[in-house]
C-alpha cells in the first residue's frame, strides 16, 4: 500500500455501518411465513449479507427444497415489503459517521458496497447523512453480489483505486470471502452479531466491535490517525 | 446418573424450544428507543436469557450509565409491551414437540425454566402444546433468574429429582453458567444464534443445532433412544 496507508476503504452497509441485520432476519422470517414456511431465525442470521438468490438457495436446500428463479423473486419481493415496514427505526452504529468523516478529512477514498437494492439502501443510509457525492454500489447495479467480489470491484473502479490496496470492512463472512476473492484485506466487525471465530475463519485479518472501535484502532491497520 | 440415563431434562424456553430470541432483541431495542436510547442489537442479543435486572445493568454499564431499580422496571414494562406485539408469530423449533414427547414416553421427567414472566411464557409455550401437568418455572416464581441457578433448582425440586443428575439444555451462555452453578451437565443449542465457541467456553459439554438435532443424538448424552 502507498505510504503505509490503505488506498481506500470499502464498506458493507447492513450490520457494518447501520444496525439493520436483526430487522432483516425478522423480515425474511415474515416473508417465508407468508408461504407457510418456517425458517429458524438463527439460520437466516448466519446467511444475511449474501445475494438474495444465493441466500434463498441455501435456506431452501437446508430444508430439502429446491427453488426456482421465479419463486426467489417472489420471496425477495415479500422480504422487501416486510423490511420496508421495519426500516424506519434503523440507526447508524456508534462511530459510523465519525469514521467516514475521518477518512474524508484524511483524504482516504471510501465507498459502500451492499447486496441490498437501491430503495432499501437509500432509506438505510439516511442515518449516515451521506453527501450526494458518496460512492454507493447496490445490488441493483451489479450482476453478482456477495460473496462474489463484483460490488467491491465496481466500488474500487469508481474510486479509481486498486482493489488490492483497499481494505474491505464487513460484518458477515460473505464480506470477508468477497474481499479475499478480490485480493483485498478484510476487517471484520462484530456489530452484525456474527462471532469473531466465524469472521477469523473466513479470513478477517483484524476484528473490531463496531465502527467506533475500528475508528479508535485505525493505526493498527496502517491508517494515520493524526490530524 | 442412574442406569446411565439422565434423571431429568431441564430446558430453557426462548431460543431453546421456541424461536423467539430475535423478537426479544427487537423488542428490547424498541423499549430503549422509547427513552431515546440506542442500544446496538448484537449487544442485546449476547445478553438475552439473563434476568431483566442483570441484563439492564449490563447494557447500561456498557453505555456508561447507571440504572435504578425503578428505571429497570420501566424498561422491563416497555419490553413486555413491545414483545407482546411480536409474540403472535413465534413458533417452536423443529423437533421441540417431538423431543418432549420422546422424553415423556421414555419416562424421563422434564421441565422448563425460563427467565421470562408468566404471561409471556404462557403465550410463547402455546406452540409447544404442553399438557396442563407440564412443569414450567418462570421468572415470576423465583427470586433470582439466570445466570443464577434458582430456576433450574426449583424445577428439579418440583420434579423430585437431584439437580446433579439432570441435564440442562439452553441456547445462551447464561443457561450454561446456571447449569454449572447448579452442578448439572449443560447441553448447548445453536438455535438462539449464539456461537458454538461461546457455548463451549461457558462449559457446554455437548452442542447441537436445535431440538431436532439433539433428539437425533440423545444416545450421545446417555439417553436410550430405543422404544
Amino acid at each position: 500500500m502507498k505510504g503505509g496507508s490503505a488506498a481506500a476503504f470499502l464498506f458493507d452497509l447492513d450490520g457494518t455501518l447501520v444496525d439493520s441485520v436483526y430487522q432483516h432476519v425478522i423480515a425474511w422470517q415474515e416473508a417465508f411465513s407468508k408461504d407457510r414456511l418456517f425458517v429458524e431465525a438463527w439460520k437466516i442470521h448466519r446467511r444475511i449479507g449474501m445475494s438474495g438468490e444465493l441466500f434463498l438457495n441455501a435456506v431452501m436446500r437446508d430444508m430439502g427444497h429446491k427453488i426456482t428463479k421465479e419463486r426467489a423473486k417472489h420471496f425477495e419481493h415479500l422480504h422487501k415489503n416486510a423490511y420496508g415496514r421495519l426500516l424506519s427505526g434503523i440507526k447508524s452504529f456508534p462511530g459510523s459517521k465519525e469514521l467516514l468523516r475521518h477518512l474524508t478529512r484524511s483524504k482516504i477514498p471510501w465507498a459502500i458496497g451492499t447486496s441490498g437494492g437501491n430503495e432499501a439502501t437509500r432509506r438505510a443510509t439516511k442515518s449516515l447523512g451521506l453527501s450526494k457525492s458518496a460512492t454507493v454500489i447496490t445490488g441493483d447495479m451489479v450482476e453478482n453480489t456477495k460473496p462474489c467480489p463484483d460490488l467491491f470491484m465496481t466500488a474500487s473502479q469508481k474510486l479509481g483505486v486498486e482493489i488490492q490496496d483497499s481494505i474491505i470492512v464487513g460484518d458477515s463472512v460473505w464480506d470477508i470471502l468477497a474481499a479475499r476473492r478480490a485480493g483485498a484485506l478484510a476487517v471484520g466487525l462484530l456489530s452484525g452479531g456474527i462471532s469473531p471465530e466465524d469472521l477469523a475463519n473466513a479470513g478477517a485479518f483484524r476484528i473490531y466491535r463496531n465502527p467506533a472501535h475500528l475508528l479508535q484502532h485505525l493505526d493498527e491497520i496502517g491508517v494515520s490517525v493524526l490530524s
